[in-house]
């Protein structure tokens, strides 16, 4: 795995957490995004090679609205970058991780991804994203 | 802030996580390290430019022993590397920020830290870091 290609958090109101983020990394958001797929809303902070992604629930069935009635605000997510998905997919399984979904998704920020299941990942919920060419 | 310097990943067992650690990110950690002050142990895996720091609690009175037992396994905590410090600590108080400290303090890994309280940082816990000369 490359780097960390970003962290995800997810925020309760977007318009605030913006200004929140923005002052504390000293940075502006430089894209935002809606995940229809997802129903989240996303916004993109940098932070050298790496990125912040704040997600903001669009439904009540969204997996981020799970996370913050469950546990609030905070780090939902952490995604690593890698060459070749289905490879590391295929090298995760043979390890024993169990993958959500058996083929790479179209994410956020124009990639594709595949996230690990947190119970098989030490309570961390892992995402790859790999860039689409 | 240069980039995600490195996430803390609070566990329960550290021979345990270390195995699953190194399967998952295909790597080996590189270093172990025992932090008196914060009754830590910590080993460290690297991904590209950035790092994951496993921490394990050392004693029930420890903040990764909290955290462990009301959350349960998972990240910690989000470290931000910076040129300068005391410049910065100074612009996040000036920006309403609570710091956890008033100077820096030495952290794992030979670094100057100081901690963001996440009650004023959306929930997240946010370290920044300084490379000690």
């Amino acid at each position: 795995m490359n780097k960390i290609e970003h962290i995800g958090i997810a925020v309760n109101d977007m318009a605030a957490s913006v200004a929140l983020y923005e002052k504390l990394l000293n940075t502006a958001v430089y894209k935002t995004e809606t995940v229809e797929s997802e129903q989240v809303q996303t916004a993109f902070l940098q932070s050298g090679p790496n990125k912040i992604e704040l997600l903001e629930a669009l439904s009540p069935d969204s997996a981020i609205a799970k996370f913050l009635e469950k546990k609030g605000e905070g780090i939902h997510h952490v995604a690593f970058e890698v060459d070749d998905i289905i490879a590391e997919m295929a090298r995760l399984k043979s390890e024993g991780f169990i993958l959500l979904s058996d083929e790479p998704k179209p994410g956020a920020d124009n990639k594709m991804v595949c996230f690990v299941h947190p119970k098989t990942a030490g309570g961390v919920l892992v995402e790859l994203v790999q860039g689409r060419s």
